[in-house]
């Protein structure tokens, strides 16, 4: 294997993942593991990349561009937010504490309505990367979902919602547990449960108890319970979000199963989304990052 | 101390209490542990009781009535629902599996939309019971909150909601962890937050996250973090709630911290709400099932 130019990092919550990188943006090896920031300490983040990557480092320095929970205060080193409207990517990048040359992109940050974002800042440059002069509205579903409108080149304004945590946190620590199993689809189910909370939110309160009611007696299928607790929390989250999304040009950034489901859920309103690769994005991203920092 | 003519049990998800009766419904002695059904198989149900009042037992066989989660299906055995409307004490009591003298009062349900309550239905009761003639709305704040429409001794309609267990799972198993404290409370933030879902219910699913975003961007205090989580969340309710609670007559089941917060939050509506001691209209209701039962 040829010697890196650099290496591209993404560094979750869950995962970490690296890119052995050329200096033209090719990639030459790529490589994953489970060791996101949630499980380590602060003394646990170089050992989990030598872990992983130590290889690529033998010839001598190699310069990482790393983006992610990693930047979070519980994380290796905390790295600042940007404040916006800014571009997505500030060139005001963090070393972390280590012998290993590692530069953490800075999150984005909202003083009112006051959010953040740790990661999602790296897709939506790299979305923008991949598509040039876009402008319009970006959605990021996830454990915490992003809604970002987009314009010029700088995010202008954005709003996260903890839909992706919501679902985990009634599917397995309430009493929704006994009704809800961990798979199966039931895509009528989620349809009417996005309808419902769509046009009406106020039902969500009241909505949730009756997956459980409906079981206890009518005996509901568990695909169709799950599919309406997802269907009633996205169709929520679209309706607190209509403000950004109507009338304007909507990307949805992951290609996997959850992408879809907004996808799905937004064709339903007669808004048509383009879907983009959650994982193409971030290494675009990075790689657009790496081209700032060295032209700069 | 003299023998019980009869016993009465409220046994729910978390807790056991046993009143030792005279048959005049005079409380001769009280008693409380915490074998709740949720800590209990099928076979713990006759030990744990007693445990708790064999002394009272030792003189024969003496009937036993007993409300709550006991009767569900993962209880005790499953005592059956009474449909509404109807009136909250069906008289067709459920026999325990056992050699003692157990009878479980049945919970209601109600087909469409679907919804069940256990327990609830021997509050309301003994509101009734306490309160001769009652026509309103009936609130018993809670982990599954009910709102019951309660006319010429009937249960109309309820609907439930998943108020507190969902402060439960989110300040404990989401990221809001982090920011809100075990203890701790500020008026002004719960108003705040009551407000502002009460009037914006689709609000609701943006301001979850601002709670975790002010507390990383400014520092926020747990007590108002925590306030405005229970104020977001109950004005949800509320705003659900509007079609049950406008216009009527309110009573609110529970003099501690909770149903305090109910009336607070009403209050600022313009809707004065009564409140009532849980544990006294749950006996109350307990000694009106009696009377019921030995008037039959």
């Amino acid at each position: 294997m040829s010697r890196p130019d650099w290496i591209a990092l993404d560094w979750g919550t869950t995962h970490l993942r690296g890119w052995a990188m050329a200096a033209d943006g090719t990639v030459i090896e790529e490589r994953g593991s489970d060791s996101g920031m949630g499980k380590l300490g602060p003394e646990g983040f170089e050992p989990a990349l030598r872990a992983m990557c130590g290889d690529w480092l033998d010839h001598g320095s190699v310069p990482m561009i790393a983006c992610g929970m990693v930047g979070a205060r519980q994380g290796w080193t905390e790295a600042d937010y940007a404040r916006v409207p800014c571009p997505p990517l500030s060139p005001a990048l963090t070393r972390a504490p280590s012998d290993l040359d590692v530069s953490i992109i800075p999150g984005l940050s909202q003083p009112d309505p006051a959010d953040v974002m740790r990661g999602e800042e790296t897709q939506i440059a790299g979305f923008l990367a991949l598509n040039p002069g876009w402008d319009g509205v970006l959605c990021l579903p996830g454990s915490h979902s992003k809604w970002a409108h987009v314009s010029a080149g700088e995010v202008v304004s954005f709003r996260s919602f903890m839909t992706g945590e919501l679902f985990a946190a009634l599917s397995t620590h309430t009493v929704l547990r006994h009704s809800i199993p961990a798979e199966g689809w039931d895509e009528a189910a989620f349809d009417a449960g996005v309808a419902e909370t769509l046009s009406r939110p106020e039902r969500m309160a009241s909505a949730l108890f009756t997956i459980r009611a409906s079981d206890i007696l009518h005996g509901a299928a568990g695909a169709a319970a799950r599919s309406r607790l997802s269907g009633l929390l996205i169709g929520a989250e679209l309706s607190a979000a209509k403000p950004y999304w109507l009338g304007q040009q909507i990307g949805v950034i992951g290609a996997g199963g959850l992408g879809s489901l907004y996808v799905r859920a937004l064709g339903a309103q007669g808004a048509p989304a383009t879907q983009a690769n959650g994982t193409a994005v971030t290494l675009a991203g990075l790689i657009a990052a790496w081209k700032q920092r060295t032209t700069a």
